[in-house]
């Protein structure tokens, strides 16, 4: 017998069909004796008509009024999926976050939680009902007032309820068969991961791989909850997200866990700075000012005639904008010549715990790059991660001949599920 | 400068151009010096669509769950109107019935309001913004499950609001334009009541008038809260409901207020019941022990022969069956002979707090429907109201009959907007 939290998206969830399917599955895990608490998203598109509905009433929604709007999503999933279980015979109960306990900081849209005072769900649990949790949501310590966690929000809330209850096992049940050594849609070959590392899958979440959330693989290491993620539309054993594995990097075990990627940076170059001390601190200040998260950083080497030099960075295509306005109002106090922005770029990471104990990983996944004729732009790396920039129409060559290179390619014939992820 | 409640129907916010016409209201309310505090109801048909959606998943959906589900329409609609008021340079908050303070009892689906604690709603009037309220639905006292109070909830809600925040006027804003002294659908010239009394408006409401539920005015009546109903379509006035009028019946008001009818009854005549002590005191213990609320009865003298009498009763149509399963198996101890049940009767009601003074009024009524060829089936009194039973259809051509005789035709030409409420 063993608490088991289980946490099903929005594809998972997406018709009144899917949901008794769902909840066949969890009556299931309560009738093998387990104890176990559900935590749900949004139907399918739901959110996504609740944000047009909002954008026809105003341009600018008011973020408090638009997350007690969101939240109705979950409200709408969780009712549905506990009528659906008490119809198999099991006992079901639904909480929103805020019954839940989930309790979060104020920052309307995208609220982390503070604290999670799960008693209610405890108490439900000893009288042998399953607990429906709204994922994505939470209440404020003291104001009372609902607030959501942003995307990845409902993983985020199913591991920070399976640490606040000590659970065996938190499941991360979604469409795809759990986490892939890269894209299948770009590596055909690739293969399932049957066991990764916080911070593998961490590095891994943060360079594209969208099946986990950045926040939720945090929360998970901070709190040692592992995770199972897999799909609700099999029985398969999916990927298992735990501490390091013994042995990284041995015959046992590969140097590489995968190959992510990501399209939706974009790169910023500060053309002509004065390389004089405080000059980068003073542009990376402004950045920072104006809020937006900043990736790889690059700085030219100084030209001796001129005294200037070139600064590139990478970010969030989506603060593009926002951020080139930020830097133009301060040129004159950061004293260059022009700014060029460029959104056609790709990122590739290779991800592996192995490669700490394995010298000359970066040299052979320059040498495989080379040999496939893709240019790299932008280089940076961690202690288990090497990324590089890339134009964006050479990087699904660039992630097959690093899948490649690293001997990454199935062998077998693995069945593969992919696809877009829930919250 | 006022403190006005306003509630708004799904009809009064079925889309965004709905829900920002109503914003619009609100504002100029605002606007005008005035402390808004605005209950609103699920959009449209947002809560039928929830039904459907819960039958899919189970045939029998549990009642607790069903709530929770239900409230989401709410959910919805408060936000929405929230932004749409933010969005005119008006500051609004909305708030679930829980942080509204709407204290309940745990009768799901059809609570009653326990206690309101607006502390919330104060403190965001004393701020400036005008506050959203969801209707019907409210919180338990000791578990936090959220409940719902049935038919006619919203505006429930509004006027307990009304009485806790000792607003000065509680407005009802539907689709039509105030209270009529009958269904202009109907009575074609039916005019607007401009005011009426708490009794008078009770009475109509338990007669069938739809445009005001009985709890809420009961609610009202106790509290002393004035109750303004009228269109959220037009400029208009609408009907006042308040305490009872000074000179009632007088030539300055007319003796009648109006007449209400109702096609959602049904009777039961039991057969044969033995004319003995207790018999009759039996057949209702056992229609009360099935939770039926009955209206009208009407026993029969007996048959000095025999012994024995008939009794009949009316009940809402939706009871039948229930009532008549439960009369079955009580048959050998009640010891009846056979059960009658009919489904198309027609109920007819004249209300008014001027027939105290008025000796007569019922042999008038009964002499109009005779003219007009009506036979009575069933006959009830009370203080300020005659509800005679026809068949169903008579029930227009009795309404007719009764209002010409009363005077109530409208001699102008009142424009008459009228079609269905919300909740």
């Amino acid at each position: 017998m063993a608490l088991i939290v289980q946490k099903y998206g929005g594809s998972s969830v997406a018709d009144a069909t899917s949901i008794k399917r769902v909840a066949k599955r969890i009556a299931e895990a309560k009738r093998g004796g387990n104890d176990v608490v559900v935590v749900v998203s949004a139907m399918g598109d739901t959110t996504d008509n609740l944000i047009d509905l909002a954008n026809e009433v105003t341009p600018m929604p008011p973020s408090r009024e638009m997350d007690i709007l969101l939240t109705a999503g979950e409200r709408i999933s969780m009712a549905l999926l506990a009528m659906a279980i008490e119809s198999l015979g099991v006992e079901a109960k639904s909480f929103t976050g805020q019954q839940a306990g989930v309790i979060t900081d104020t920052r309307y849209g995208k609220a982390r939680i503070i604290d999670v005072a799960p008693g209610r769900i405890t108490s439900t649990l000893a009288e042998g009902a399953v607990a429906i949790v709204a994922g994505f949501q939470g209440v404020t310590q003291h104001t009372n007032d609902v607030t959501t966690l942003g995307r990845g929000g409902s993983d985020t809330t199913a591991v920070a309820l399976a640490a606040a209850l000590h659970a065996d096992i938190c499941e991360i049940y979604t469409d795809v068969d759990g986490v892939f050594t890269a894209d299948p849609r770009i590596v055909p070959s690739a293969r399932r991961i049957p066991r990764i590392s916080y911070d593998e899958m961490m590095e891994m979440a943060a360079s594209g791989a969208k099946v986990l959330g950045l926040r939720c693989v945090e929360y998970a290491r901070r709190y040692g909850v592992p995770v199972h993620v897999r799909s609700s539309f099999s029985g398969r054993e999916g990927t298992l997200v735990t501490d390091e594995i013994e042995g990284a990097g041995t015959v046992e075990e590969p140097i590489i866990s995968g190959v992510a990627h990501d399209r939706s940076e974009a790169k910023i170059t500060v053309v002509g700075v004065p390389d004089v001390p405080g000059k980068a601190a003073k542009i990376f200040e402004v950045v920072a000012g104006a809020e937006v998260n900043i990736d790889m950083i690059v700085q030219n080497v100084s030209v001796a005639a001129t005294g200037l030099t070139d600064i590139s960075f990478t970010l969030p295509a989506t603060d593009g904008q926002h951020c080139i306005a930020a830097l133009t109002a301060a040129q004159a106090e950061i004293g260059y010549d022009s700014l060029q922005y460029d959104d056609t770029i790709g990122k590739l990471s290779l991800v592996g715990a192995g490669m700490r104990s394995h010298p000359g990983v970066s040299a052979k996944l320059f040498a495989a790059l080379s040999a496939a004729g893709i240019n790299l732009e932008m280089i940076s790396t961690s202690e288990i991660r090497i990324s590089v920039v890339t134009r964006a129409d050479h990087l699904d060559d660039a992630v097959r001949a690093a899948h490649s290179a690293f001997e990454l390619d199935s062998t077998e014939d693995e069945a593969v599920v992919y696809g877009g992820t829930g919250r």
